[in-house]
């Protein structure tokens, strides 16, 4: 994950923030429902974990501890630490036997979703989890159009491939209606993406049969 | 996790600490190898995604940030934070298709294992992933018998349920042995634990099938 800085302030600007909520401050895309995808997911995950139907957790943000303080009867203070790069994507967990992997991506635009969204090691470790065995996908959301999609991680690699090869920088919405799963919105959970999840393990295991 | 001061080092003396490595500070108990469990692990898990074997990662320890200064030019710098309880496990991943979970711990005790070591948020982890279906365990090492093994969370249950009604606060060697499947050290990975999960993944499967 790369560090954003909140909207408005570049990185040349000093300033001292404070935090009253976790995870690492991040530019917030808010959609017209006024909750950033990442929050819509975590809910999500909270309902389905209390309702037994999936154990799926957002990963802590990894940090580099340089200095830590440890007061007199009281907790441990860290005072000196970075953010850092992590090595996986952010959500995993299991569900009906199966493993579970997936990252969440928001963009503003209309028509396309730009790849750079996605970083080099967020593709090798899906590709690595899809090797496994693993149920992996990408969540994408277009927050203008209050549009969200599960896009299936194998075809994730081929746009990713092609980019690669010098092709297109970005998927159009077109393609992802084509070739992703459309999560539905509801009262509880907000965001109800496990019926997605279980089309693409049913793509999954007709795809194992005819190999 | 609970946070360990360094060994000699009460929670009443006031102290900094610099720190070079992650994660979290913690109470170290080497074996005679010189090698804590968790570096052993992180190494085997390396060894496993290096070789396309598994996939399986340590989480970061989650942090509650309380205050990040965005100096000029240059990274994000954490000046305030606290180390948080985990509400999971500290590993998790797929491996030839199952989701695997599972936590380390170490005992210098050589007849007995100390359930105190557990944590009720990582039984009732544990519990909803067995339910969901996953491959879950705990290793348990005697560090000073230098003995290792993989405990399957089922057997894990059985015991907490026990201490919780009165029973033995503790788990013999005697019984782990018994219960247990032992991992052996080898060369490159020294922890060669994925014939351990094979052995557990073989005890799953036959249970189904009687089901």
């Amino acid at each position: 994950m790369s560090i954003h800085y909140p909207s408005g302030q570049g990185p040349h600007l000093h300033r001292t923030k404070l935090v009253n909520h976790l995870p690492a401050p991040r530019q917030s895309s808010y959609s017209k429902r006024g909750m950033s995808l990442e929050k819509e997911i975590n809910e999500s995950n909270q309902y389905y974990r209390a309702t037994h139907q999936a154990v799926i957790h957002k990963k802590p943000t990894p940090i580099q501890l340089v200095k830590v303080d440890y007061p007199k009867r009281s907790a441990a203070v860290i005072k000196e630490a970075y953010f850092r790069r992590p090595s996986t994507t952010d959500y995993n967990g299991v569900y009906k036997g199966y493993y579970i992997d997936f990252d969440a991506k928001e963009t503003r635009n209309k028509r396309s979703f730009p790849l750079k969204n996605f970083h080099q090691h967020q593709i090798d470790h899906l590709m690595a989890c899809v090797k496994q065995g693993g149920i992996c996908f990408a969540f994408i959301k277009f927050t203008t159009l209050d549009l969200l999609y599960l896009l299936p991680a194998t075809k994730l690699f081929a746009y990713w491939q092609d980019q690669q090869n010098g092709g297109k920088s970005s998927i159009t919405l077109t393609t992802i209606k084509k070739d992703g799963i459309p999560v539905k919105y509801g009262l509880n959970p907000r965001l109800q993406y496990l019926p997605a999840v279980d089309r693409l393990i049913a793509i999954y295991k007709k795809g194992e049969k005819n190999e």
